[in-house]
């Protein structure tokens, strides 16, 4: 057959590392995509189905995970570097490249954080006969926790597998929509109740992410007296704890897979009681 | 404080279920997108921090994966609605909503499955110093197949935890680029080169994405003439293997997780030799 | 200052452009989004603020357009390379590089048309008090017809410019849910559903999308005896005629660009009257 | 025909209205996102092709931009609401529902704006022979200016329709990318390099997106010794100008529609020069 591979490359891309550095008085989080490709003397994976040369992409993926948990991680480029030296010695390699995201976190709390995300203010209005209804709004307000975030007590069946946890990271994109009481026009306090649902996800001992819903929207009440009910939607975007074990190391909350899909979805609506 | 919780609910969003229905003569897969949700008696969660009553989301995803192994799965409808009645049984519950989206897969072969997506074809035009040179492609071209897929025989170091497998599903997006000889001008043949790139994918006993990709690119070739060369990029889709084990159930290659991220990203370029 | 510019390219990208092609009994339609980029002598543009040689990004649009409208569009890598030679022919350009995506659609009729898109199948159960009720849909349907659509007769207020037409293009992505009646469970019967949808889309003499997407319905609702109810959901995915008057050609519903936002949104919900 | 329409609602879905304040010292923007639906004595547009009460939702469109001219835009919730009283007079018309998404922006300079959008830290690593070359970059970095941007003095042909402005909005998503010599490891000053890309963006008396461009490479090789060259992408985001004539009107540079589709595409890299 008159063909040739005259190119090739192959790597694992959009491997999801968080690691959260545990000072003594605050964290510290690095959220990063990573992509390895490697190039080289792999020509026979293709034309001969011969694999005894092609370092598995999955291996590519553990060995981020099992590096990282030894690099202090102080800078993106420095973590990638060393990352290509290590699989530029892999037999065959004659070119690695490595990218990576670095996904920006602003400090919210000493052990909370916020992303700006796509974080936008939102408004529905209703008018009929005459009334108009007014909701206000966020969508898009990322946030994430590295403290005081538990998940236990919950009831075991045949199916349950989960682990209970006193520790681990919550995270989430929160919706909130709130009702404003007929005649209300001080719009700007939306900025006092974002300020709220934030200051009570950082500083909130969490027993779930329905337990920190709540206390949100009881916040949110307390922040604004013109807001008839609160409606929180929390994603929980969930950080999974890396098994290090089968390459020797202890995993001590610090090295997480964010992942997308599934992911647990949290709604409640708090109301301000007639008195 | 004068608030109440007056509406709640939870649960799982978007758990990712693939099924292949492993007949004598062909296979049939059905790939689902799953959303659990439920209403009930679940206030002291967020009041009280009392987790006593509440499923783990986690465990309502391990549910859906333990019962669409003794589901058939031939209408999501049904199974939906099974699950809506499992769940509806648990303690406190007094509403389920279950949502599915399915994702349609053509008849590819006897083993293999295209799915729509989003396929586009492509042209990339440069001109110079008074000479046109002409590539065309495609892209987004999905396919999937539940036969003659393998990957063993790689190497294993301290990192590597993948098991060796002889059967796996093998799913990509392809995108492909190739250029034509000065002077063609029968662009109609692309949908010739597509049906090559398929019925290779289709048919190919592959023995992991690079030995298939080089197959494809070598069919390519063949099919037009007019082809110097053609670059291909196949993203592999990984679906993975759902531990059933600890619910007593034997995941014969029958239930799968479709996962996104990471995945591997498999490059090359064929090129017609010179005779 | 010790900088140079040592490499630039500019251009136009994302130009969306749908020709019909008007033939005796059929309509044939071509989707393509074109991007233009020049390099050649255009570095002080960017260091001395001189636009004496920068062909506008929006002339190139234009170009785009006016050139399509004599092109037969029989193949994308015809046209592209036709682009290429015209702006090879601008003063100061040394390189052209012309990329086109074409959208593929299918015929479903002989003036409408399918495109692949995301078509998903939908199902919602909703399980209480130890009734089910099973609702299922499909959504990303996407469908276009080049004949037998109009929209005149509305009423002209001090805001209104849109002109009325009795030729238009008019495509949708449709969202459908129907509910079906207890005990139902020939769930096979949504491609029925499918088949009627998009028939009744293809052949309706259509005044208005709500037109149209109630005489869709009507059919789902004929075609099967299970469903209780459907409501619709169709954006109006305007695709707007290009003005050619400005270059001396006329645009006989031939050449138009597709738009994303806004658009309009028409919904109905059509119920199986008690007889 | 057993069908009866048993309820509808239709409206304009993704305005998108920016407005600029143009204060005697600096000016403000307010960016949103609006959807328009009515509910009412619709039923005969669906039922009869009856069009004589059928508000087009091209008119809800140009009435969002009429209205929004007049308004001081200081709430999203108060323009909503008026936009509901407005639409609740037109015949027939018992329930108007108005959403709002309000993309919030920061304060860069007098007239300079950022958008939290999705910016993200990059980094390319390329091993090789034992050489690691390092780049670092960002992405998604979104600002706006709403003075000293200009673009004049280009080319007519016949294909040009664009008017000459000397006072326009421009808005990018910058793309930069810069290799850092060997040896170089202080990877903090990736935030001196942005500052020195925002300010300069900030401040340039623009003639074009390229001209900005390069003083903004030229500014970051300032900032950074360590720098070699960058590479900058700045699509145009372009923001028209709402023609309010028609209303009888004056647009005074205050309403814009912001669009996606095409964009203009500057690319350039600056390099340091060898002295």
């Amino acid at each position: 057959m008159p063909a040739a591979l005259t190119w090739n490359r192959y790597g694992k891309s959009s491997i999801r590392l968080v690691k959260v550095r545990r000072g003594t008085t605050q964290h510290e989080i690095v959220d990063l995509t990573i992509d390895v490709a490697l190039e080289g003397a792999f020509e026979k994976v293709y034309t001969d189905a011969d694999n005894s040369a092609c370092l598995a992409t999955d291996t590519m993926k553990n060995t981020v995970y099992a590096l990282a948990k030894d690099d202090p991680l102080d800078h993106a480029e420095a973590f990638a570097s060393r990352l290509a030296e290590y699989f530029s010695q892999k037999p065959g390699v004659t070119l690695v490249t490595i990218g990576s995201a670095e996904h920006p976190w602003s400090r919210l709390g000493a052990h909370a954080f916020i992303s700006a995300g796509r974080e936008e203010w939102t408004t529905a209005i209703a008018r009929t006969k005459g009334r108009t209804s007014i909701a206000a709004g966020l969508r898009g307000l990322v946030a994430l926790k590295t403290a005081d975030s538990a998940f236990s007590g919950f009831p075991r069946d045949r199916y349950t597998t989960l682990p209970e946890t006193r520790d681990r990271i919550l995270a989430t994109s929160m919706t909130a929509t709130w009702n404003y009481a007929d005649g209300f026009g001080d719009f700007g306090q939306r900025e006092d109740v974002r300020a709220a649902l934030l200051n009570t996800f950082a500083t909130h001992k969490s027993e779930s992410v329905q337990h920190t819903l709540y206390a949100m929207g009881e916040a949110a009440l307390h922040a604004c007296d013109g807001i008839v009910d609160i409606h929180l939607t929390m994603p929980n975007r969930h950080h999974l704890l890396v098994e290090l074990a089968p390459f020797g190391a202890d995993n001590q909350n610090e090295i997480f897979v964010a992942t997308e899909q599934p992911y647990g979805l949290i709604e409640g609506r708090i109301s301000r009681r007639q008195t």
